[in-house]
């Protein structure tokens, strides 16, 4: 039987930091290839990705993905063991990607390669594992995607390995998140003195009206599956160095995190639609520029959430919440190929000094795997 | 008799941009002197100004405020003719100055040396005059008014010969200003992810309501001798680089003028009880440091301000109305010292390219000022 408490602590010797592989790809590549996989690197503009089939191309397949990146440690000296050093002691594993996520990867690899040694399945298992998800993930799993599209290459369902319990196993799922648009709004009225405003047009007081409108009421109330949507304010900005001056232009940063109710292009037809209201009541220009992250997505409930659901349940005694909160992940891509729902291990520690993982709970966490695919190929 | 016009010509060819005398004071105080005018210097700090009293220390005194520095001319090849040439054609005069104020200086001085030497009052004459009113303005008119109260020097009123009509001679003369306080805004809250507001306190949206409190209702209607007072955000900053970062701090700067209805302290308590209101809603700490650079006045009409009014009338045609409106002047200061009105040239091509004067309204000024002299010491 393969460890995945054990290749977790190997995996965190590899100093994968975005965009290093660290030798994890290598790593993985090379034992799923002994246990019968095709391995392929899908390297793009220079981003580590791996692709491992097992079974043929075209039958009932199972996907998982996730990645081998990790974000910095920053002081090593702040470490109570070494970020790198997988040390293992009382039956904890420490380092940098204890938690987000080489555990997860060796969880689901392991239970990958134990499934298809013992019990061969009637289709295919598919790995897709990238080394940049915590960077730009422009050449990260959408490259893994562009590359399988193109060769008929493709999963029926997947599980995103990612953390997904906030406090114990069981307690979460994901089956979809919430879209991210970030807007560019600039204001643009005309300097004075402010001793006369009349002869002006003040840019900061057309943003202000224009942005407290956006946060004086919430977007929606929330949706079944989903929390309200969520607007925030990260920046305003004018620079100008004289306080009897009346500024030319000002601009703002606005994120909206939103529900199944908006997309982009409905949030920025809305914003646009309000400011220009407020250009009609002040004479200053708004413009706004969306630049939309990803759409709001839903695996809506069915065979596939309830199966991983029973598995969980099963497995922990814990029958986990179908949620759709949180910041975005690679489902937000996976989600345009088959179905997708994550789930992994508790999210404490993530990105912090001293990250760590219980031995017992990466166990636990390739139990499940192994009985998901058990399950499915039934 | 004194030709005002061409002292004006003088005068421009002094290069005195502040904090430069530029030999403003030294022809004044020379041309004073030989007047009969006791002359001091009564430089502070390097910054240089002049006061000159004809006449007995504690006699019942009419006294002249102005200055002879001058904003900076910018490239003097945008000029028509050069900045410090007084250059005199068809009855105009051109150069830096020629408004703002070594004309209304000029005017002033030549009357007061016409009338003490044609018709010697039973009085004083007291002109003060500064070179810089452009500048900080700390050691300029505080300064002679400083001193003049560690001597006993005093004046019964005063007029401050900056230009007070917008459009023609007559149209308006100035009772009073409104105040001016700056306030900087310091909004502390808690930074954190876009994605995860409830963990985080953004400041930004603390500070957005604030603002929109203070710009939603206008803070009065106006008084009986003065505009409604007027608000304006002049910078919000925040220099957060990271769209999906909430920041911690955010600053914003508002100035107001206000009128007789508040003062730098009420405007204070307002606005702190306001921030209170929103830091107890949002849990963001607001810090408000004001910054008065004068408060309102007023002086009332009656006697001066009516002799003023006839004689402008009289001279001119036009009955000026009483206005408190515009930016700060000197008169802020002398107003804790004596009575002042502002009366002097139309305020065209302040501070502008090819500033020039007609010849005509510098001598129209001349014989006003002269008028007055002769009715206040009747």
């Amino acid at each position: 039987m393969t460890d995945a408490a054990e290749l977790t602590a190997r995996l965190i010797r590899c100093p994968s930091v975005t965009p290093e592989e660290g030798g994890a790809l290598d790593l993985l590549g090379g034992l799923l290839g002994r246990a019968g996989f095709q391995v392929h690197r899908v390297d793009r503009n220079g981003t580590p990705n791996l692709f491992a089939r097992w079974g043929d191309k075209g039958a009932r397949s199972f996907g998982f993905n996730g990645h081998t990146d990790v974000v910095p440690p920053g002081d090593p000296a702040a470490w109570t063991h070494p970020p790198f050093s997988g040390h293992v002691e009382s039956g904890v594993i420490w380092g940098r990607g204890a938690t987000d996520m080489k555990s997860g990867v060796a969880a689901f690899a392991a239970a990958a390669i134990d499934f298809v040694t013992n019990t061969p399945p009637d289709g295919a298992i598919i790995l897709a594992i990238t080394g940049d998800e915590e960077g730009p993930a422009q050449d990260g799993t959408r490259a893994l995607l562009d590359w399988m599209a193109e060769r008929d290459e493709r999963m029926d369902v997947c599980i995103v390995g990612e953390p997904s319990n906030p406090d114990f196993m069981g307690e979460m799922m994901k089956i979809g998140r919430r879209g991210s648009v970030t807007f560019r709004i600039k204001a643009a009225g005309l300097q004075g003195h402010a001793a006369y405003p009349h002869r002006a047009r003040n840019p900061l007081h057309a943003l202000t009206r224009f942005l407290e409108g956006l946060i004086a009421a919430p977007l929606d109330e929330g949706t079944e599956h989903f929390d309200p949507s969520g607007l925030q304010i990260t920046s305003i900005d004018c620079g100008n160095p004289a306080s009897n001056v009346i500024p030319a232009t000002a601009t703002a940063i606005v994120n909206i995190r939103f529900n199944d109710l908006h997309d982009g292009a409905s949030l920025t037809g809305e914003l646009e639609r309000r400011a220009g209201a407020i250009t009609a009541e002040t004479g200053v220009a708004i413009e706004i520029v969306p630049h939309v992250s990803g759409d709001a997505f839903l695996t809506k409930p069915g065979d596939f959430v309830d199966l991983v659901r029973d598995v969980v349940e099963q497995e922990t005694g814990h029958q986990p919440e179908l949620s759709t909160s949180g910041g975005t992940s690679d489902a937000r891509f996976v989600k345009d190929h088959c179905p997708v729902v994550e789930f992994g291990l508790v999210g404490h520690y993530m990105h912090q000094v001293d990250e760590r993982v219980p031995v017992a709970q990466v166990q636990q966490l390739q139990a499940i795997y192994h009985k998901i695919l058990e399950r499915f190929f039934a």
